[in-house]
């Protein structure tokens, strides 16, 4: 599975085998059960993860209602962690949870900025990764304001094909901002 | 005003003298008047813009109600664009204008990637700005979905006082997602 994670950062930065084994050995590996927690409210977020494979989603519970709003998914090839707690080192407002049994790669915050610092190969490719995080966040803020929960679920089909059959519904609903019985109408 | 630029990079990449002039030698200064665009549904969007002076509004406009949804603002120090528009060389999905007399420093794509692979200072300050551009979007998306009006005003005040006295009630009240009436009853 490592290949895919080299595939990853090569489609960005192309390495020899001794640079991608010297990054790798930065990485520890993340198993973790259907159900289970990677970073819960209130945790120190030691480390970022990049999915070698399953499903985990990203989420804040609404205060007042106790509701669950998703914000993010991830899949295989996907990063995914509290980027606020990760780099300002405070405690994590956002809890993110396993939808299928998933295998992930950790970075502590230390170790990324080493690698960054010693490798311009590698600083370069966290750089066009980042603005591209950044791109995905604001679709999704636009996703959120569009007025009609059609053209949101069309959105989220054709960028996200290959999510709607790994998803329960319940939960594309939640990402959505509608009612699953809405979502059930849509189609 | 070119030294708020350079302390801007210099709190991530201390320069010499020489770089920080051919990192600017890059960028052209632009001048607009208050309720220019900067960036119009549309447009191709060929730069990205540092603040030096003003005050500008990104926002979507709901296809239905033609209500107006501001998502950030930007004043001195900050960076604006459409991000998805520029990265990806499709037309803007958003448009931004300016609240204030603004004065900003725009760099192209092609000059961005430039000044990245020449310099890995460079390089280096446009991923950690990235990584906090990332930050605040997420920090945004929790804004919206957090239950209380009370709540988002309070954060809001927190994290940008220095925009309370500057931007006008109503477009605060759009950041917020509450009506005028309701923003006004906070305090």
């Amino acid at each position: 599975m490592a290949q895919l994670f080299r595939d990853h950062i090569e489609a960005i930065s192309p390495l020899t085998d001794d640079e991608f084994g010297y990054i790798l050995s930065h990485y520890t590996l993340k198993k973790l059960r259907k159900h289970a927690f990677l970073v819960q409210e209130g945790d120190n977020v030691r480390q970022e993860y990049f999915v070698l494979k399953g499903c985990v989603k990203a989420y804040t519970t609404e205060p007042e209602s106790g509701k669950d709003f998703i914000f993010q998914f991830a899949v295989e090839d996907w990063w995914i962690t509290d980027r606020e707690a990760f780099f300002s080192k405070t405690p994590a407002t956002i809890n993110i949870d396993c939808l299928e049994d998933s295998e992930l790669l950790g970075i502590t915050y230390d170790n990324r900025e080493k690698l960054a610092a010693e490798m311009p190969k590698y600083e370069h490719f966290l750089r066009v990764k980042s603005n591209w995080g950044y791109v995905s966040l604001q679709k999704r803020i636009q996703l959120m304001i569009m007025a009609s929960a059609q053209e949101r679920y069309e959105k989220f089909l054709s960028q996200y094909p290959h999510l709607v059959s790994r998803i329960p519904k319940a939960f594309i609903a939640s990402y959505l901002g509608v009612t699953r019985e809405t979502l059930s109408r849509l189609k």
